[in-house]
């Protein structure tokens, strides 16, 4: 850690924001490193200017944590997506690390770790079997010295567990996120449940990233927040969101959407729900906020922008843009300088433009087909037998 | 020009596709450099990298031109643009020219310089004061030698051809894009009218740029060349849309939707609408394809791919793709498999996931409510009054 | 006709408003009386009943026309329909004359006899036996002494020219209505070149019915009044429009939209909407203001209460409304209550409740699939070729 | 009872489903009858032919039971009205009986009395006070020997507990339906803990009707099953929802949606959805299925139409109708006759025609914004705190 810079658990305790950066596999697929389906990080080897590009606009907009773009860089993940790759799994890790470290050093960031669910947990492999794969990375991880772990995107608390069981051991701040929403993991064990279960493994800051929209995934955060002070235990919280609207999403998320995942764009929530977002989750008590999937930098920007106040920062990026969308009052048409104030993009309903298409859709993976009306219902039906059903399933996949 | 690469008159005469990049001011807005209102390219000398890198990035998606960032780039714009910038006119276009030639030089891509409308247009000054504009931006683009010259984004068809005159004195290929629609430009000049007017003025490529959709600027295009062959005319073929649908925009294009600029995250296109459009400007004859605001790297590489057998070549970001998604018959779920297929990804239609959002909006700036079933009046009211209204009200400002 | 009741042709001369009723087929197969498929009005002798509540509904909603339940009610229509009837023709015919003159005799309403396109026509018949059918309703009109002739209903302006003639010899105000829109008959013809043809073929009154929504229609009797006024003729302007929202429609309306006819629901206007529908209507100087499928009698009453103070008339039905919503001030709830007032049912965007349904759909029956951003091109497409060919496809069946 | 007839109770005793008719204070608004915000019926006596005409509708669609239209006549409901009325509380409600009985008797219907929520509740009067309101429409009940009695919309599950006492005292069979969702009463007590009071009260036959969807009505009188199963009681089930889509209703129902009621017309049910509405109700095990506000004669039948093979009864209305829309075999065109097919109407999802209209709203009354996404929270919110602040303000108007 650059000297100076406060670790992220002092800031937390310290009651500060501390604001996360944007997923980067589905930044990077619209900008040509990534590939979608197999999703793997191998750009942070193949193409380094693209993925330092993409951290230092992210540091820009006011992130305060470059995580090394190791997302799905576990070995077993690598060897499992078809294509050979011209690189190994420790070379990518630690191209990622190096990439991280490098922006970090332009601002005030820490580099976090990651690592996230493997093939070998969902293929059954052994706790020993499954724990090995995360020691692999997070060897590249210490001889890099970052800053603190993040291990993320986990459908099973049992496989986070094991994870954080793992990231410990290095003594490192370790923060946990499952990818659930508020009906709880694939095995139905509720927000609550999981986190009190994060904790107990270690973890100092719990939370949820990907896979639900902003609102869904406070709601789960806070449900967790709830679970641990029921139990009488203390952490911090984290909410890494989609920048995709999911109202219609079933318990796997956006996955099972129609949509997923290259007919999301209509989704894409504006600077201004992200500025709802970032308030909300403040409000509810969360202080590590940032996103996943669909965020671009604007979003981050956004985050940071809503808790000006809060922070008494404000990022290098505001400068290209002012509060409420300032920058506006020097358009030509005074229609559109009529624009630059806060109520009216508070209030804005935008339209999609697709007037063939509908506003929510029918997720896939159920086997069951649904009404115009029920979506409280289908809420409620996803549990029990559904869940065990769908679990069976992706365990057999 | 490196040597050996052909220009872009010699490929066009030759019936080869050129693919055009993206528009610039936006992309680099959600990136955090580039401020919303004033939309100016200072960029180019305050942050090379970035601009460099989104060069990159579309020069690997396909794209055969690189534009240089100079939109807007006129001496009157970036004065009248409020806050002091650290560069003068000069070093911005410099800069600009540079970046663009150095990306150009990693693949076969041309540079094109680029001029648009002026503030001093607007504000009623004389044809020499408005000339002498342009020219100051040229000097530089002929000291830096660019392959080719784009005067782009006029509202009136008459500042563009002053623009042409000025551009064709240098003797390089002159192509020429109003961001007009099918109902002609601000004073109602129609799209063939005004084509005819650019190719007498010496434009050898004519077309559209921005303020539409795709379909929309294709259509607008393809009245241009009905307007060219029924005057005994000859001219190549130019559309570069926006990549937002804008199926309820009046005569002024998306400037006058409610979500104007900072609410059309609902309005992308996907890459799939990107195929589409691909297709039809192909089919209409037109063979400089590429786009404006809000397309992103992979909007360019779905041309690239969907013009794949006419071009016999497959763009280096395709690695990180694959035909129609044929990339997710490596993931996980094996429903989402079954997404791995044209049929699949060309009738979805995307949800917006906004229940309590339109799919249309009422344009602002004509000072008329509009009804429910009232498009096509709309469209047809738009002309004669309204244009000589809203005409002499964009003049006045 | 009623002593002391003024005609139609009389009312009209004088500047007066004429209300018409709404559709009965549509209505009374809502209510159970009438198949939807052969359309024929056989309850006019089955279930006398039921047809004459709807009459009086629509003279207390401010009717001042009752039309005989003669839609399709020609010989070669009734004997197309597949099924024995347990009428004749004539008998039919007859009853629906009788209930038209009993009701009207309650209020201050004619009766006006209705003929409708032909199968005689459309399976290429010749004039003299097109003629011979009208001929025959036309004898019980005469017996039963109706007060004014309706042509309506006509895709073909050539079979309504027919239809006026063979009605003119009567003596009797004749008023015709095609059901096109503003791209004309389905040979092409303008709706402009349409009205002239009928006004010279003898109608003293004529505009459009059925297949589009109330504004389209207002726009296609206004292209017609020009016609006839460009022409140095003379007429009155009728329109009677389906009730049911249309901005998706081709030439050809409502008929080929996916929802004809069992799932229009979500496309019902408001109360509110049918207000826009009459102040419209009025200010085109269209005179002969009623309805077709989809009206029910709340939706004429709205018509009568928008025209309440150039009328000078409050229709019975209003006692059981109030202006604007007025019988809300009476309700429970304050938030309810609240709603009692002009601008708030002006300004509402009505909601489907159907978040998986989009609001436009493709029309059927062109052989064209359409992209979200056509419209326009759709509309323009619907001419020449495509007329030909669904014309031919039409005679053909 | 005509002779031969078989009770309520008998026809549920022996499994038989009991079609309920459809509402008719909304019906009779549309056919100018009812005014809106009052909603008082003295239709009755005032139009007796409209009243009557409506009975025989829903008779020739199916309905086994013709329900007096006595809603909201209770004595001190129609001296709430405003305006002095002509008829007296006793003769509307004999009115309406002998209304529904002479329908009755031309068919296999049989005729219910019935009462609803009172003003005199909802002012805090006393359980005396209020089930003597009860009584007098009770006395005209007993009077005209009406063959069974339903408690019907109630918000409030003490209310109806006092009705239901003063209807058993009669001996005849009495069915009590509240007003609520699956969130309960306005006091919150649950579904199943509602209909465990009734039918401790003596009610034989417990359920929901008005207020919300369908498939939300079905689900909330499945709890009301599972409560009463639970509690060792026995009870059939009767369901008569609103004909409007209403996902996006909170716990007071369609009453808060900004629509209610001139701006419904977009949530109509189709035919379609009625299909899968009786499926469902059937599936659940209720036996007495019908309908509230929205529903026309087509509703009803289309219930009669699914349950067809059940019940061995084609009602008289399907005669105009055929099953799945096999009418439509013979339309002339064939794009519209290729349509008569059930997977065409199952499938389809129809259009609003409304491209400026939001697909749900958000409802008023509980002084609360709600966001995009919170679809969810907004259900969870709606309990404790927010009950009973909307119950106090409730009780004080």
């Amino acid at each position: 850690m650059a000297p100076g810079k406060k670790g992220v658990l002092e800031r937390l305790d310290a009651g500060e924001v501390v604001i996360g950066d944007g997923g980067f596999v589905f930044a990077l697929e619209k900008r040509g490193y990534v590939k979608a389906g197999p999703w793997t990080p191998e750009a942070a080897a193949e193409h380094p200017e693209a993925v330092r590009q993409l951290h230092r606009e992210f540091l820009r907009a006011g992130a305060n944590v470059m995580q090394t773009f190791t997302f799905y860089a576990s070995d077993d993940k690598l060897e499992n997506r078809g294509n050979k790759l011209s690189f190994t799994g420790a070379q990518i890790n630690e191209a990622a690390c190096d990439l991280a470290r490098e922006v970090a050093n332009e601002g005030d960031a820490l580099v976090a770790g990651g690592v996230s669910q493997t093939p070998s947990y969902l293929s059954c492999k052994s706790e020993t079997e499954v724990k090995a794969i995360f020691k692999r990375q997070l060897d590249v991880f210490i001889k890099k010295d970052v800053d603190f772990l993040i291990a993320e995107y986990f459908e099973h608390v049992e496989e986070a567990v094991w994870a954080v069981e793992v990231l410990r051991e290095t003594g490192k701040t370790v923060a946990a996120c499952l990818c659930i929403g508020p009906e709880g993991d694939m095995h139905g064990v509720s927000p609550g449940d999981c986190a009190v279960k994060l904790v107990k493994a270690g973890a100092q800051i719990v939370g949820i990233n990907c896979h639900f929209d902003p609102m869904t995934c406070v709601q789960a955060v806070k449900m967790m927040k709830e679970g641990v002070e029921k139990a009488g235990l203390k952490a911090h919280y984290i909410v890494q969101p989609l920048a995709f609207h999911t109202p219609d999403c079933s318990c796997q998320g956006f996955i099972d959407l129609p949509e997923f995942p290259f007919g999301l764009e209509p989704r894409i929530l504006t600077r201004w729900d992200m500025h709802k977002y970032a308030r909300e989750a403040y409000n509810v008590g969360i202080r590590f906020i940032g996103g996943c999937c669909g965020f671009e930098p604007y979003h981050i920007r956004a985050i940071a922008e809503e808790l000006t106040q809060e922070r008494g920062i404000v990022a290098a990026g505001s400068e290209k843009h002012g509060m409420w969308g300032a920058g506006l009052e020097m358009h030509t048409k005074p229609w559109v300088r009529a624009r630059a104030r806060r109520d009216y993009w508070e209030n804005l309903k935008p339209a999609s433009g697709r007037p063939l298409c509908p506003s929510m859709s029918s997720p896939d993976g159920w086997g069951v087909t649904k009404g115009h009306t029920d979506l409280m219902q289908q809420k409620e039906a996803t549990s029990q037998d559904q869940l065990k059903q769908l679990f069976d399933r992706s365990k057999s996949h």
